[in-house]
């Protein structure tokens, strides 16, 4: 056994948060992996199956939808859940209740959130700024709204952003972890660049939330939205959802103001008149069978603390990096994620020349990571279901395949 | 036994879709219903749950989610799941495969559905007309979708739509049956007429779908949406649906520009490329779980024609209006729904003083319908698991609260 193997064996059983794997189904697809045991670095893509989520999807299929039928909406909560998922969701990225509402893709909550920037910077403002290296949709979207409230977009590179917004910026769209390199950008110092200029800025948590402390509320955000599926693991689409801060919120004023987000739903009047609070951010009916998933998925957090899921997280890719390093021909691989802790997503990319086949490899020796064009190889770290021996594996399987 | 009683009996021999009862859950929720058999006349709101669901439902979380995990995006067929349940939906409403894609709520896709008629519509038109009637969702989204591109929205009485529309018309959202009053609008004329003016049209098909024939392509219809947990039995929230019709796809111009909707989603290009064909309406990642669901709900249709749907339809609200009258005193409801066949759909509305009293009484005795404010009494009909015994009890249990 060599001694990244007997280190990662003492890592694992000093770890406080190593049980918190047996609340998911980690079993590799057998046909697939040559080892059982398989490693999964893809949590920051889908995360894996909470084993509480099968009983509960199962009983509001069978009793909740089956069963109750109509009068689940009001007697299984089924209204509220956008709001009830919303506020789960708050403690892990640092907001007080009633600012978040669960629902749509977050491509649909990052147009509702960067037109109800624009509308909230009021006159005079006329662009939107975005990461140059951001999530496309994100840039699709951002690109779609500015044409629809007569702004401009401007791509700008991260390093320049907090000069490139000025009088005329609206709003300014940023990924808080670069979705290919795992850089985690300055949310503190970025959101007070923004207002100091007088516009809003819209966060984009999809591959922090879960993975690291947020702190909207702390550091003032105004907005953000998020995907579950990833960190969160609410399962394949689940729902996403948005965070208008308690300051905005009678303010906010939606591009898609659906009868859920109507003062009074069922009232069925034909003048639209907003709710207050974060259930104005809702549309339409929300999908239940997804959220449910999702609020199963939540339970796993009951007592754990995002802090100490961060600093399991840096540990973890610390010892990837220490062990691709160990096994790993030299120049073989280039390291895309910073190692500056504070600028590290729970993530690590590496370049790869031939990283198409080098992953398709990979995964067929049961460690599952994704492939981003061109070349690049990326593996996301979950801590609540990761350990130390599963990283130490990851790498050495990388070291033989490369 | 009374003769409408024994005639429910022989109408329910004599009906062939009858053994599609089997198909369903029915079994009334017992602390509630004084009779266990009770009747579920709200499938117009949410339809009953398949048998073939939870088993489905379960295998998507347990084996697709829980052990191939990401792999399923190729593997279970998670990817295209929008476009190919599309095209279980389209035989449904008369389309031809590839024009329908699954995802998002009504609301969105309105959305989607109304800015993008406006913007084939051209330029020199900047009025949108809805009927003066529509659930309001679409006539909030209708107008923020004007407000969003330039025109204004007009409210029209479903009567004089057709002399309404004019040179400034860009598009016409209207509901293919009013959801209060039960009341069918005539599609293949309101569709010529909308496009005589020039002007594109949007049906909304949420109280049609699966209840009657609604021929899409056969009338020429430019957009539609739907919802799936109605008549298509798809569960609580389940996505809804946007149609654009072959000839409109290559113009179609989506104001919700999503990484699904890029003809290289995994490209991860900065511009957006729309990709052609009906994908061009997807946004964000899909919410699989929901879709789930849905996809085996519709397994119900196979075999099953949408005109003999039609003819239980009306033979099953005939009924009940033939029951309601002979055992109702009279006076005591006003008959909402046209007794015209043609201008019918698959629901009863009874205007009644005391509407949510008499409702919640109904509700208590097994009879499950539901109420719209401020005096409407709500009774869906559907055809797949409601047979004429069911209607004939509702009437009677109606009459014995009233």
């Amino acid at each position: 056994m060599s001694d990244l193997a007997i280190r990662a064996g003492e890592l694992d059983a000093a770890d406080e948060l190593a049980k918190l794997r047996e609340q998911f189904v980690l079993d590799a697809a057998s046909d697939h992996a040559a080892d059982a045991a398989g490693v999964y670095l893809d949590g920051n893509s889908l995360g894996a199956l909470p084993t509480a989520v099968p009983a509960h999807v199962a009983d509001v299929v069978a009793r909740e939808w089956g069963q109750l039928r109509i009068r689940s909406w009001t007697e299984s909560g089924w209204w509220e859940a956008p709001e009830r998922i919303g506020d789960l969701i708050a403690p892990l990225v640092g907001a007080a209740p009633g600012q978040i509402v669960v629902g749509d893709s977050t491509s649909v909550n990052v147009f509702k959130a960067v037109v109800g920037a624009v509308r909230l910077a009021g006159e005079g403002r006329d662009e939107i700024l975005v990461d140059e290296g951001t999530f496309p949709t994100d840039g699709y979207i951002a690109t779609s709204a500015a044409r629809m409230t007569g702004c401009t977009v401007r791509p700008v590179p991260m390093d320049s952003l907090a000069d490139a917004v000025g009088p005329r910026t609206a709003a300014v769209l940023i990924n808080h972890v670069d979705y290919r390199s795992g850089r985690l950008h300055d949310l503190p110092a970025l959101t007070a660049a923004v207002q100091a200029a007088g516009a809003l800025v819209v966060w984009d948590l999809c591959h922090s939330a879960g993975a690291l402390p947020v702190g909207l509320d702390a550091h003032g955000v105004d907005l953000a939205v998020g995907c579950t599926y990833k960190f969160l693991n609410g399962g394949p689409g689940a729902p996403a959802y948005l965070y208008v801060a308690a300051r905005h919120q009678a303010a906010f004023d939606s591009p898609l103001p659906g009868w859920n987000s109507h003062v009074e739903p069922f009232g069925m009047r034909p003048e639209f008149v907003p709710v207050d609070g974060a259930r104005r951010g809702r549309v339409g009916t929300p999908d239940i069978l997804s959220m449910a998933a999702l609020e199963a998925a939540l339970g796993v957090w009951d007592g754990v603390s995002v802090e100490a899921v961060r600093a399991k997280s840096l540990a973890l890719t610390d010892f990837f990096l220490e062990c691709v390093q160990a096994y790993v021909p030299a120049g073989r691989v280039t390291v895309l994620t910073p190692l500056d802790h504070a600028a590290r997503g729970s993530q690590v990319a590496l370049r790869c020349a031939d990283a198409s086949a080098v992953m398709e490899e990979l995964i067929r020796r049961g460690v599952v990571g994704d492939f981003r064009a061109p070349d690049v190889l990326r593996f996301g770290f979950t801590p609540l279901y990761l350990g130390f021996a599963d990283v130490e594996r990851a790498a050495r399987v990388l070291a033989e395949v490369l």
